[in-house]
């Protein structure tokens, strides 16, 4: 089977860490032998920006519906203000194509730098599932009085039964799966966004008794974003509203040797449009083009993309050999403490993938 | 002098916290000789919910005005729901008192565990101002249809210049103040809440332009949270709205030792209106009336009261005697593995304080 991927390289360090994604990609099907990638580059970000005014192509969203999954690399650039840049691309593409999940591992993996003192592998490793469509990021509100005394900024976040319903049912199924203890953590914090998390925390009570099986705990956000460093072996699966999401997921990111190791998926279940995996990294720009990026968040990030495309094969390899190569300590870059070239850590993972 | 204290010793642990944070008060004004305390004491809280309906009495607001600052213990009890209670109370007095101010030093203490690896207390060394009144806490919003498909549920943050710059004023005074870098973070998250953060940043950069010679950094909330655990050592003064503050004080919390070390100041800096002291740590109803509660955040927190009335005076001695406590490690509570109760610890310190 060929599947069409829409390759979006983007800004900075996007380049670099997506060759990578790709030549694990195809070093995956060579060993599969029945399945085989088809790419589409599209040379979209902030420089397409400075040229065109846009992020991406005006039919970008259009044409980007044939493929069966998108790889983006990284968005942002210092010429670019951030919320034009990224709400012209990665926010933009998650909302048109509804990927109302954003599903993060946050896993450590052995040779990897844990930056807590009693922590090891065995103590980090959880899920987040991150709403990703609305809530706080729904992009309503506005500026009034603008320069004046009486001036005001307000931002709306916005939440809707049905998205909720659907990311917490997600949430509850990964927990099913998962083998650790069954359990979802509700990310909330009702106790001040009296609106907002009373809701959320209502749906969550709703979608829960619909899975006796799964156990639940409860948390607000400061609590949960503490317990990360005080217990994080005591968690499984997290689902978190999208501002939430990315807090937390930052945090586990650093739990799990930093953003360097940090993948994701947005996801639309349903498969009505087409997801988007992508590093949880930024563009770096000011290493760009120094071959430092470390490209494991990426190769994970192909990993998820694999999980979600082919979802009977076993992908669990391309863990182990990332595994092997920061066991082995020679292929590393600069972010864990080796010299390492980007390209050079893809090769020495692919060779590792070819000899499992 | 005398000062009038409005003691809310609250629910759960606030009773026994609260009982050591006056015992050292005291034992100071004994040492000082021209200040004493007058405390009046208010059954506040949810028991006193459960008996007339209000978490605190309808002409609350009006007797304490009366006060020159205001103790708090803890709010919360599993019998009442989160936002009834703190919006009864403590959020309550948070606004009406227009204490737009919530100050939080993150210090890891000598002796204090701290779960980071490479870190110790030279690393951690820290100042959150919190915005207090407004932004995602404004309490503005609804949930409409309930309970039916179409439900939805909108919380709006609303920030106001005048406040957004008193709060940005009053970080790069902190800045100048301490001795450190003279540097303030900007803790924003413009790339995605493109309003209300987009004015944020833009208030901030026009109130650093009043202060040439201290430094800025901004940077999103995500990542200030990944930079606690990786560099905290490169933070002076951080500035973040309502929820932010919230969310990386409870992780700066973790980073010196958990809640039993962390305290708060909720300050109207023009005096309108009294100032309220409270430790960050919640009610804690499972150990509630076991005496195992740690009562350091709160012997911290009448340090920033005295600190706040008595402007001139040096407090510096009860941070040191906390710090001879925990060093000599014979007086501590069972969060910082002893098996000494919570009066024992705030006895200790007293008594350091004597010798000092
Ligand atoms: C770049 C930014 C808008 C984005 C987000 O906040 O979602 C990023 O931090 C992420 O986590 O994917
Ligand atoms: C109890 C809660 C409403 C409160 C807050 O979020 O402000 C607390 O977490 C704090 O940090 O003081």
């Amino acid at each position: 089977k060929t599947f069409k991927i829409a390759v979006i390289p983007g800004d900075g360090i996007g380049n670099e860490v997506t060759a990578e994604g790709v030549k694990v990609l195809d070093t995956f099907a060579a060993i599969k032998g029945n399945i085989q990638f088809e790419y589409t580059y599209f040379p979209w970000g902030c420089e397409y920006y400075l040229k065109t005014g846009n992020m991406m192509d005006v039919n970008g969203i259009e044409v980007l519906k044939g493929f069966d999954a998108i790889l983006l690399g990284a968005v942002g650039d210092p010429s670019v203000a951030d919320h034009v840049s990224l709400h012209g691309l990665l926010l933009k593409i998650r909302q048109e194509f509804n990927q109302y999940i954003n599903l993060r591992p946050v896993k450590l993996l052995p040779g990897a730098p844990c930056p807590l003192k009693d922590k090891g592998p065995e103590d980090i490793d959880f899920v987040v599932i991150r709403e990703n469509v609305e809530g706080e990021y729904s992009g309503v509100g506005g500026i009034r009085f603008e320069n004046r005394p009486e001036e005001i900024a307000i931002q709306t976040a916005v939440f809707t039964r049905k998205n909720t319903e659907k990311v917490m049912d997600y949430a509850f199924k990964v927990a099913q799966k998962r083998n650790k203890f069954n359990k979802v953590t509700n990310v909330t914090k009702s106790n001040a966004l009296n609106y907002s998390m009373v809701f959320w925390d209502k749906i969550f009570k709703e979608i829960a008794a619909n899975y006796p099986e799964i156990s639940t705990e409860t948390n607000h956000v400061d609590a949960v974003s503490m317990y990360f460093l005080q217990r994080p072996e005591s968690f499984d699966v997290l689902v978190a509203s999208n501002l939430f999401g990315d807090i937390i997921t930052d945090l586990g990111a650093a739990l799990q040797g930093g953003l360097g190791f940090a993948a994701s998926g947005n996801l639309n279940l349903e498969k009505e449009f087409p997801s988007m995996f992508e590093p949880v990294h930024g563009s770096a720009p000011d290493i760009k083009g120094k071959g430092m990026a470390n490209p494991i968040a990426m190769v994970w990030t192909v990993k998820m993309m694999l999980d979600f495309l082919l979802e009977d094969e076993d992908t669990a390899a391309i863990i182990e050999a990332i595994t092997q190569v920061l066991l082995e300590g020679k292929s590393l870059t600069p972010d864990l403490k080796g010299s390492a070239k980007t390209h050079e850590v893809g090769d020495a993972i692919c060779e590792k993938l070819k000899g499992l």
